[in-house]
């Protein structure tokens, strides 16, 4: 019967949730998200989350109409009907139907769950990525802008690689469209990119696992060349390493030892 | 009652058309679209846009799944239905259903027909532009992303003026976001951006109506200081005069006589 779903004010069945076909999300792109996991049936960073998606929503206009209780409350509710101990919980908020197809409407609210797919053991030893010169638009927001990302996959494909790594010529390094990314520099400095990006819950982990021992700064390209070590760090992710960027291997070509540190003390904070 | 509206394989009311929540369109953003003025139930330039359509959701790896004369059958068929003279057709083709919120999934295809506001007279005697620094992504494409220029609204209240041109440091001034930009330069001559912009089907007209008389360059942010006469294009505005940018009288500040030739050699066509 699949899961259930929240619609504005409604449990409905995801299958029946529906946005209307004149939502500015539909005809224009406008809208926010955001994206949390749930194990044993208990979201992770709950606040961080909720907190992000009121921020993104503000940044956009959007007001959410619910409280943050008001939001958690239904999200146990959810929690509770589809029975997904280890799951996704999305949270969207769409520009509405406009009256003129292009001035804000009401919002819609959207909450799904889904299963988790376990992270696959061929990426926990290790991704590939390619670089790709772009700036997504108002970084900082986490809009359901994801055209560039998707648009690129047929790329990964053809250079045999797991993701995309955004750079600017003005900002160097930025993000993956779907993770931060950090760098173990020649000289063991650990960095990463501090502006032009989502600040990704997960990475904001990191960074306070890690105490003082982080810069937060620009990475050229060319510092890809003498880095030890890389990894990404995203909510589905969690700590992967990086063990290639445009076909050239990043340190000796695997994990490496503060990658694997993080990722092992990250695994601790969850359990 | 409300109006018809097609989608995929049958004709609903617009009220009850709707989209999955889980559509990529929804999610991330993800389709193309294309509008057409219909004048005396007769669509305009309708095989421009018919071909247009088709490269944007090429260009987007979305399958149309629908031949030319299928969607002009559809199209004459909504006409027909919905008994709108004077109207704007819109077709919208999404990202589908994702299996895994990323992955294109079958395209959902949207069409409407709505009732025509006509032109604001206040608009025709000269509109305010204010310039933002912006390119807008795949710009070739007629993507449903319009993030920014939604985003951007309130300044130009702020502002008192009446749209957005955008340009880059690299290559100038580029369009309106719903608009193509022309310019009579200093010295008489006709430009428009000829890269790094949608190809308005309204813009190509223009270009074959004053023949060779015109040149597709690039313009600098410094030659509006000095132009003589500027105008936009699109579908729904066909000719507006520009009459100030950033605040900044455009020539002296009226509609100048090419703009004002132009725009009656277009009313001239499209009766």
């Amino acid at each position: 019967m699949g899961e259930w779903a929240f619609y504005n004010d409604d449990f409905v069945l995801e299958s029946n949730c529906a946005v209307p076909a004149s939502d500015l999300a539909v005809q224009r792109g406008y809208g926010v998200f955001d994206f949390f996991k749930t194990v044993l049936n208990k979201p992770l960073f709950f606040d961080a989350h909720l907190l992000r998606f009121r921020r993104s929503a503000e940044a956009m206009r959007l007001p959410v109409n619910k409280t943050r209780e008001e939001l958690k409350a239904i999200i146990h509710q959810l929690i509770y009907k589809n029975e997904l101990p280890d799951s996704g919980i999305r949270l969207t908020l769409t520009g509405g139907v406009s009256p003129d197809g292009f001035t804000l409407g009401k919002p819609n609210l959207i909450i799904t769950q889904q299963p988790l797919a376990p992270a696959s053991p061929a990426l926990e030893s290790g991704i590939r990525l390619i670089t790709y010169e772009h700036q997504r638009q108002l970084p900082q927001v986490k809009t359901i802008d994801y055209l560039m990302a998707i648009w690129l996959q047929p790329r990964l494909a053809t250079a045999c690689a797991d993701d995309i790594l955004f750079y600017t010529s003005n900002h160097g390094i930025t993000e993956c469209p779907r993770a931060n990314f950090f760098l173990v520099a020649a000289d063991g400095t650990l960095v990463t990119p501090g502006e032009h990006i989502l600040e990704g819950i997960t990475r904001s982990r990191i960074l306070r696992l890690t105490g003082e021992n982080v810069v937060e700064g620009s990475i050229a390209l060319s510092e890809l060349k003498t880095a030890r070590e890389a990894f990404i760090t995203s909510t589905t992710k969690q700590v992967l390493p990086v063990i290639a960027i445009d076909n050239q291997p990043i340190g000796n070509g695997k994990q490496g030892p503060i990658t694997q540190r993080l990722a092992e003390k990250l695994r601790k904070e969850i359990r």
